[in-house]
């Protein structure tokens, strides 16, 4: 074709709409990354959702990213996660709704064709571990899932798993969203019994941002601070620095290489959005975080079983990786990593994006002040109450779009108290700045206790837990 | 855009210019689609030609939509090794012209940019090692070189380098071929008594071929035994596996993700012809290629220094690997590599194609017996001489075309004897079954007294050499 091509106007083909959806999206969610003032994000979006109907007047479909008009490059997985629904943008680094009370769950589950977790799976949780199931379970902050219910049936049998999830060290601050998959693991580890490993993914964070090799090291280093914070025990927990576990571990090489074997560009290019103009180290590294779910990566605890299942706790945002990982096991003979999902941590903004390291008025840190949390909750925590409190008093708040409550029913325990909470709010009994005293009140001990055990950590610790070593199992 | 980006100094790449372009097109197509205003498009449209003439200036071609520059990644070395010239094909892949002489090397060297090993080179190698050149150098085997006199500069002032060269352990069988590197490497590092790394590439044989890891990782054990073989001296000299190496050395996976965020799925589709249906460890094994090429990733030898120079002699199939390299470096801190490239060792039917070691009848393996040898050269060594042996005599033979003589350019090391054969054949006094007995008489000693040399080394001696260890250099 002639340079004509770019400028020409006509009816276009649905590959080619396809591939001006997938480019479209992809510089939205660059214009995001890279923090874009507003108005030139929204015309990216407005262009995007233009394309999308476009897109649907031509091939009478909904355009599905790595789906191109002909073919699918993961057939058995459904759409990928780049924000082809309607409204809600969910993907590793993007997470955004137009809605108010956050991303709809349940589309969710049917788009990225898992499993939602439901009373029964919960029950069955309870009666396999003997365990009063978590909060997080209770309340259906962990929503979906794929092959728990394997897990279980095997785990009953005396087949056992382990866990693995992980964290993007791009900061030495982590917020209190951050905790939420790690509270849950420890919850995990403790009513099974079983190992656990935790991957740092600091070449991941040296490949996407503006950092060096040295300064992510030092941030997964940190961040396994807090992480062991969480309670973790050291003869059942092995926490790894992709820099330093390439370097260690053979096997763990060797296996990112199976999985970079059976996986082409055009499917990452579907799953995430890569784009001709990524470094080549992003398009490779799924690999890496999709290789920890395979038990020959840790021969030093698993020694050369292959067999082992993983069970994988992670906000549903990982969801992506995991499809790949999923894809690829049987093909080079593991099994499928199980998974489970947990919802976002809402943004003291509101619940349409989650908390984000980067924006430091919409998080509140794990190393704030008594009083940086008191004044983030007062000035910030996007409230579902009426304007006035005559208004409040008569019509009541809303707690499905407010944050203080939303925050509540992360970390406050106690159900019963939970239940009041809500149902004063909503009468209008309960006024927004006793809501947000009440938050305050839960977090300030909350983050003051993780701080005291993290001041508790060596450096000696951290060395320890971040040993490749045998753990404390017979598998 | 990606961060490979952030790192490029002031003027812009061709690659970086199609991509501006190639945005900027689809920009003036979205606002002609949304009816923006005349303004608005006329200011775009406007951005578009000046982006074409500054293309067309800076790479003397039109923009095409969908066709990136050709030699993108590498703006200052000449296009890349895809076949683009009228018949010679030659990438890391494949080698072949339709030419019987072979390819045509001068062209090569105008066409990857690089310059050719006059005899000013030649003298001034045996001016500074002060040894009469190896006949490689002398009979343009080693014909192409990058930044040589830069290393020979160094190394009058006392600043010392380092060797590297590899192989690609596709198979247990080695073929005569395979020696010219390291025969070639061997001599360097005699003369300049300097430290050489040899890398076996096997996980990039595991991602090409249809083998397993164990296959690929015991062929590279085997192949180590034919290079010790070739009399390299353990105190001087490692030997590595990818896939042994990337797991024991955090420094080297370091080196590997530095290069592949700093490079592009673009780039390396232009370089290496990758498209979008291969699989991503394809796609980012250019870096593994490129790591040894900077000190740092042997921290055991050369300890924290990043500035020591490399050398690489190698055939000038694996040069876009180091284009590739050369590009990357000054953007991560470290010396380009510098180059000496040889030409391919023919395949028994001619010089259109090289010796290969999956065809066992173009090759002569290391392990073939003294009658294979014999019947191979007589049955299939590609003839220049006559149909008759009246014709040649009153004619003589064509030494140009004819494999045996090619072959003996390699491994006669009497350049009067050789230049003597030259002229008997070519004169018709000596015929072709006269030229093949010497070839054979050349051989059959040279490989037996290989496999004598190969039946020596232990075990325990392959694995001192593969084993990271300091080496006798004081650096």
């Amino acid at each position: 074709m002639t340079d004509c091509q770019g400028d020409c106007d006509g009816a276009k083909s649905p590959m080619e709409l396809y591939e001006e959806l997938t480019a479209q999206g992809s510089k939205v969610r660059s214009l995001k990354t890279m923090k874009a003032e507003k108005a030139e994000v929204d015309a990216a979006v407005q262009l995007l959702l233009k394309l999308k109907v476009d897109y649907k007047k031509v091939t009478g479909q909904d355009y599905k990213a790595g789906c191109p008009p002909e073919n699918s490059a993961i057939p058995d997985n459904g759409p990928a996660a780049d924000g082809a629904d309607d409204e809600d943008t969910v993907d590793p680094w993007n997470v955004s709704t137009t809605n108010a009370k956050g991303v709809d769950y349940d589309k969710l589950i049917v788009r990225f064709g898992s499993n939602k977790i439901d009373q029964e799976l919960v029950d069955r949780i309870e009666k396999v571990s003997g365990q009063r199931p978590h909060h997080f379970l209770r309340r259906g902050i962990f929503f979906s899932h794929r092959d728990m219910h394997q897990v279980l049936d095997a785990y009953e049998k005396q087949k056992s798993f382990y866990l693995y999830t992980g964290r993007g060290p791009s900061s030495e601050a982590m917020h209190v969203g951050h905790l939420i998959p790690f509270i849950f693991t420890k919850w995990l580890q403790d009513v099974f019994d079983i190992p656990l490993v935790i991957q740092l993914t600091d070449d991941e964070k040296y490949l996407w941002k503006d950092l060096t090799l040295e300064q992510c090291h030092r941030y997964a280093v940190e961040n396994a601070k807090d992480i062991i914070a969480c309670g973790f025990d050291v003869n059942k927990t092995f926490i790894f620095s992709d820099l330093d576990y390439m370097g260690a571990c053979p096997e763990f090489y060797r296996n990112v290489v199976k999985v970079q074997k059976h996986v082409t560009f055009n499917q990452v290019k579907g799953i995430f959005g890569f784009t001709d103009s990524d470094c080549i180290g992003k398009i490779s590294f799924p690999a890496i975080q999709a290789a920890p779910s395979f038990s020959s990566s840790f021969p030093k605890i698993f020694g050369s079983r292959t067999d082992i299942q993983c069970l994988i706790p992670c906000a549903i945002d990982q969801d992506p990786y995991f499809r790949m990982t999923r894809d690829v096991a049987p093909r080079i003979g593991y099994p499928k990593p199980a998974l489970l999902h947990s919802t976002f941590f809402p943004a003291l903004q509101g619940a349409q994006t989650k908390m984000s390291a980067s924006d430091a008025n919409s998080s509140i840190f794990l190393t704030d002040t008594p009083k940086q949390i008191k004044n983030k909750v007062n000035k910030h925590a996007f409230s579902g109450g009426k304007d006035t409190v005559e208004e409040h008093r008569k019509y009541g708040g809303n707690p499905d779009v407010d944050v203080s409550f939303m925050y509540l029913t992360f970390f406050l325990e106690d159900d019963e108290q939970l239940e009041k909470i809500k149902q004063d709010y909503s009468s209008g009994s309960l006024l927004t700045g006793e809501l947000k005293k009440l938050l305050i009140e839960t977090l300030q001990p909350m983050i003051a206790k993780h701080q005291e055990r993290r001041k508790q950590i060596s450096d000696e610790t951290v060395q320890q837990f971040m040993t490749p070593r045998p753990l404390n199992f017979n598998l």
